[in-house]
């Protein structure tokens, strides 16, 4: 059965170019394993799919609202414009016409799409945002913002989605978990890290204990889990020097250099937000959303598609759901 | 009169040998400006010295006990023993024998070592750690540790401490200050976060706003104030991405190219705990304690030194006595 995943046609900076094009490189890939529902306004839709090359087998086009747009409180606007191409892709994923949505778009919109059309799983108060580090693309961190306060039952929670989040993307059987603290001993942290160490010890997931912030560049664990401030902006700080340094070394680096540009672009890619710090899911909402940085070109896009479609095959659905019973998640951390 | 300053002979990964050859070296550049205590067991500074090239100018032996041992609990071996050569340091810079106590020993231990000889000012409960980055080396950012759970109150406080250092140590009249959030917007924020915004917007300070993680390369105030476990957080998270490109471009960088080592440290200093988020000064204590990384080599402690030397002969610990002064925290903004 191919996987359908509902992709938002307006999100992000490069919209509708990219995403379209991203959604016919995937399908050329994967050619009846993937179909692809291109949500826009059908007639920008289909004049970037003839500008892109025409249809392909597995793209349909679905009618939508417009994009929302920048700036402003975007809740607010989406409350009187529910057709938008992000709620409507939301929808569609909701309602079982496709396997997951797909949004480069404005990461509150993204967020509140996904949480008004899928609902939350039980017990989740405000979905966490996933994201992972290109210096350790196989790492999940979480939470990167939504959830600044955070109790310590809800870091717990952020740790079981992001376990299961890493067992399906990643294929790692018991994942680890690592809380974000002060300072590597118990003891260290502020309180809501000192009790979530606590729980997090008798939470029945395989937790190593604290890690500091520089033990992030060594892959301290399958899962780091720190409450949506501190991951908001440590995730920026790790962006903001990426992009210094690779300001300093192109004035540094001879412009003779042979591979000056490659040098440049792999250590752009350690703090670049389109590979670092972008959100890779909203883990706590019931169904599958991919949000993406809104930079996003259509590379990165077809990348997330593919991405998606192997998260869908290897169910990661119905196993964020199993994470948040407390049997099912004890099951799946000893399978 | 010359600036007499307690050095902490034991302290660090390379003492004496580091912290005894600094002082010779700051002493030669300085004579006639600048004195230096010597503090640690008699014999083995002045094998050390004599190692160095033996006595100069201005350079005087104080004998204490030992250096405070790695691991364990500082405080508790230092109730067991109150001649350490850390705390004796402190305690010539609180009776007056010196103007100031520098030690590149454990960061637990230096504040000890403060707060039990130097005090507090008054309304502190706990000193900040004062750091410095390399690409902002003139922007002092706290809390770095010691204050993972400081209220509101306390980040104003940390925020009039910064400003003056800043204006004592970097010489700018009205220092801006700016408070580290999840984003620039004044609603953004957790709780304290929130809270320390609207004290600080009545503080009389010169507050800009929030700024994010990704500002901080931008250099986006001349204070950034956030509360220590956060502040910790990112600045080790600095810390590791700048080791782990150092390590990246080392294999990416020919072993030809013209430079391939400066390009290296150039960029090793952006994260180089030695160079950057060591800290800089304890904010909070009555009196000037300047703490320093462990790996601190004789050139980082010489310019430690001459570095304490300006901030003492312009009058850094006034000035931080007055900050916690509302009028004359007042005269002193507007001076």
């Amino acid at each position: 059965m191919p996987v359908r995943i509902a992709l938002d046609a307006m999100g992000g900076d490069l919209a509708p170019a990219a995403p379209v094009g991203a959604a016919r490189t995937a399908l050329l890939r994967r050619t009846g394993a993937l179909e692809v529902i291109l949500v826009g306004p059908a007639p920008v839709v289909e004049e970037a799919l003839d500008a892109a090359g025409g249809p392909v087998p597995g793209l349909t086009v679905f009618p939508s609202g417009p994009g929302v747009p920048e700036g402003g409180h975007p809740a607010t606007w989406m409350r009187a414009h529910p057709d938008s191409s992000v709620q409507t892709a939301a929808r569609l994923a909701a309602t079982g016409e496709a396997e997951a949505a797909v949004s480069m778009g404005h990461t509150g919109a993204c967020l509140v799409a996904a949480v008004w059309e899928m609902g939350l799983l039980p017990g989740v108060v405000r979905p966490a945002a996933a994201v992972t580090f290109a210096f350790a693309p196989d790492m999940v961190f979480l939470d990167a913002g939504p959830n600044p306060d955070p109790g310590p039952e809800e870091i717990v929670q952020f740790a079981r989605l992001g376990a299961a989040y890493a067992r399906v993307q990643f294929g790692v059987r018991e994942p680890t978990v690592a809380l974000l603290s002060n300072g590597a001993e118990s003891g260290k942290g502020n309180r809501l890290a000192r009790a979530a160490h606590d729980l997090l010890r008798q939470s029945g997931l395989r937790f190593v204990g604290n890690c500091e912030g520089n033990d992030l560049v060594r892959r301290p664990a399958d899962v780091v889990v720190t409450d949506g401030f501190t991951g908001n902006c440590v995730l920026k700080a790790i962006e903001g020097l990426g992009e210094h340094v690779v300001g300093q070394l192109r004035a540094l680096l001879p412009p003779s250099l042979p591979g000056r540009e490659e040098v440049l672009s792999g250590v752009a890619a350690l703090g670049d937000a389109t590979q670092t710090g972008a959100p890779v899911a909203f883990l706590g909402v019931d169904g599958v959303f991919v949000p993406g940085h809104g930079r996003s070109g259509a590379d990165a896009i077809a990348a997330t598609l593919l991405r998606t479609e192997g998260a869908v095959r290897a169910g990661l659905a119905p196993a964020l759901r199993r994470a948040l019973e407390p049997e099912g998640t004890k099951g799946a951390t000893l399978a």
